[in-house]
C-alpha cells in the first residue's frame, strides 16, 4: 500500500481550522463559512485529498446504507435481500433507512456520520445534495435504478426497460391478440415511456396500429392499476390483452377484471412487469417481464465494495426476460 | 448520572489479562482458558460490572439489529417497516441480517463486535448461544415472536393468537357457516396450536361439532395453502368456508378454489391470518386476522433502547382484530 495520503489533522493544521471543520467540508454540510469552506477546499484540491472511497481494509466501518423510497412495495424486499446476502458474504452488513417518500434529507448526516462503506441508493428523484455531499465525503454510491432517466455521471444499476416492453407485447401478438391494452407507469418516469415504446415498437414489427386510446399511465400501485383497466375495458372496442407494466399494477387489472366477472386468461391476458414473489401468490399466477432485483442489488453491493470501479461510473442496464405463467392465453375466439 | 462504573481496563488490570481477554468473557467467547474465564468472571461479578445494556448517551453506537430468519415473507417486511420507523424516531437505524433459516450463529458474533444498542430477533427456534451471549455482552434483545412458545426468561412481543383464532371462526358462524375447515400452521409451533385452539373454543361456544376430519396442518406457504385446501374440499362433506391460518396459506387456498372454479366468497369462504399488504392485492381482497405487526417491531424497538425496561424481561400480547373484506360472505344456500 502507497500510504501516503495527506489526512484530515494536516490539512486541519495548514487551514488554520479545527479537524471538525475539514470534516464539515467533505461531508458538504452547509454550516462553514464561504471563505473558509474555499480556503479547506483548495488546500484538499492542492495536496490532492483522497476523496474517491478507496478504503484500506482497516479503514471500512463494515456497513452499508440502503437508502430506499418505501419499503411497502413488493420489489422492496428482493433489493434488500439481495443486497443483504451480497453485502453479508463480503463481511458487510446492510442499515436500511426509509424515506418514506419525504425529501428529507436527514438520513445524509447519518450516512457521512457513520462513516458507511456505501451507499446503495434506490429513490427517485434523487435529493439534489445526495451525490455532492456522498462524494464529498468519500462514500461510494450507486443507484439501484427503478425508473431510469438519471444523470449519466451517477454510478446506476438499471434494467432493460424497453427490451421487457418488447417482450411483454410480442408474447401477448404470439399468441394472436391483436388489440393490446397497456397501462405503463407514471407519465414523468422514464422507464414508465421505455417501456411503453417497447410496446409501440413490438406492435410496429407486427404491423399491428398503435392507437392512442389503448395506452394509459398509472401510478405503479394496485388502485392505478384497476381505475385504469376500467378505462380500458369500457371502451367500445375494448383490449383482449393487458399489460399492466408493474406487478402491483398488475394486481389492480385483476380485481377490475374480478369485478365484472371477466375471466383471465379465457376472456382477459395479464402480463406484469417485475417478477415479485406476488406473481405466484396470485390466482391465476401472473406472466411478467423478470427484473433481476436481486442480482441488481447484488451487483450494486458488489460495485460500491470493488475500488477498481470506483474511477468510472458504472452503468449497468441487466437484462429483462419473460416469465410465463398462467394469466395469458390466446384470446376468445 | 452515577457514573462510578467499573470499566473493561480495570477489570483487566486487576485479573493480570488484557482488555481484549475481558471483552472475549462479556462477549461470551469460548476461545478463553477456563480458569481465565472464571476469574474474570468473579472480578466482573465483584465489581458490579454493568451488564444490562443501560448505556449512557455516549456509548451508543446509533444501531440496532434485526436478525430475521427469512427476508421473503410478506410480514417481514412489516417488521421491517416497523423497526425502521421506531429506530429512525430515535435517531437509530437498523441492522438487517436474515440468517436464511440456517443455524450458523456468525450473526452473533457481527453483533457483540459491532455493540449493537439492541437486537430484535425474529427466529425460530432461537440459536441457543443467542440469549446467554447477548445477555454476556450487555446488548438488549427481544424477540418479535412470530410463532409463541419461547422461554419465559426471553423478553418477547407476540400477539393473542388464540383470540385471533377464536375471532376468524366467530366471524364464520356469525355468517351462517357450520362446516368450517382449518388450515393452521406447522403442528411444532405453539401459535398454529393456539390459533386451532381458538377455532375449537369458538365452535364449542356455538355448539358445533369439532371435526378431526377438518383440521389440516400447512406450513405458512402458499403451497401448503393449496395442498390442504385440496384435501379439505375433496372430502365427501366438505366445508364450507376455511380459516387459512396465515395470509400467505390463503393465497394457496384462493389458488386451489381457482383450479376447480369455485368462487370466493359465494361458493368458499376465506378466513386469512396476519393482515399483510397482500390482502388488498389479491381478488377478492382477503378478510383476515390482523397481527400488528408494525406495532409489535415498534413496541420491541423501545424496550431495547429504554433502559427502565431491562430490569425485567418484556412480555407482551398485543391484541389480533378481525378486518373484514371481500373473501367472506353466507354460505351457499
Amino acid at each position: 500500500m502507497t500510504n501516503t495520503r495527506v489526512t484530515i489533522a494536516e490539512i486541519a493544521r495548514e487551514a488554520g481550522v479545527s479537524e471538525a471543520t475539514v470534516s464539515k467540508v467533505l461531508n458538504g454540510r452547509t454550516e462553514v463559512a464561504p471563505a473558509t469552506r474555499a480556503r479547506v477546499q483548495a488546500l484538499l484540491d492542492a495536496r490532492g485529498y483522497e476523496r474517491r472511497g478507496v478504503r484500506t481494509e482497516d479503514e471500512r466501518t463494515g456497513l452499508i446504507d440502503l437508502v430506499i423510497s418505501e419499503l411497502n412495495t413488493p420489489w422492496s424486499m428482493d433489493v434488500l435481500r439481495g443486497a443483504e446476502q451480497e453485502a453479508r458474504r463480503a463481511g458487510a452488513a446492510v442499515v436500511v433507512t426509509s424515506t418514506e417518500g419525504r425529501s428529507d434529507e436527514s438520513w445524509l448526516d447519518r450516512v457521512t456520520e457513520r462513516r458507511s462503506d456505501g451507499v446503495l441508493l434506490v429513490l427517485s428523484p434523487l435529493p439534489s445534495g445526495a451525490t455532492r455531499r456522498l462524494t464529498a465525503a468519500g462514500i461510494p454510491f450507486v443507484l439501484v435504478d427503478p425508473v431510469g432517466g438519471f444523470d449519466p455521471a451517477i454510478p446506476t444499476v438499471g434494467v432493460t426497460n424497453w427490451a421487457g416492453g418488447l417482450a411483454a407485447t410480442e408474447h401477448l401478438i404470439g399468441l394472436g391478440h391483436r388489440r393490446i391494452g397497456i397501462v405503463t407507469g407514471p407519465a414523468d418516469l422514464v422507464c414508465s415511456q421505455q417501456r411503453l415504446e417497447g410496446y409501440r415498437a413490438a406492435l410496429g414489427r407486427a404491423g399491428l396500429p398503435f392507437d392512442d386510446e389503448l395506452v394509459r399511465y398509472g401510478d405503479f400501485r394496485a388502485d392505478g392499476g384497476a381505475r385504469e383497466a376500467r378505462a380500458l375495458l369500457d371502451l367500445p372496442d375494448p383490449p383482449t390483452a393487458l399489460f399492466a407494466g408493474s406487478d402491483l399494477q398488475a394486481t389492480g387489472v385483476y380485481a377490475e377484471a374480478h369485478r365484472r366477472g371477466l375471466r383471465i386468461p379465457d376472456e382477459l391476458s395479464v402480463v406484469g412487469f417485475d417478477d415479485v414473489a406476488l406473481c405466484e401468490w396470485v390466482s391465476p399466477t401472473l406472466t411478467t417481464v423478470r427484473q433481476p432485483l436481486l442480482e441488481m442489488a447484488r451487483m450494486a453491493i458488489r460495485s460500491v465494495l470493488d475500488p477498481a470501479t470506483s474511477d468510472r461510473p458504472l452503468r449497468l442496464e441487466l437484462a429483462t426476460s419473460l416469465v410465463t405463467r398462467e394469466s395469458t392465453a390466446p384470446p376468445p375466439a
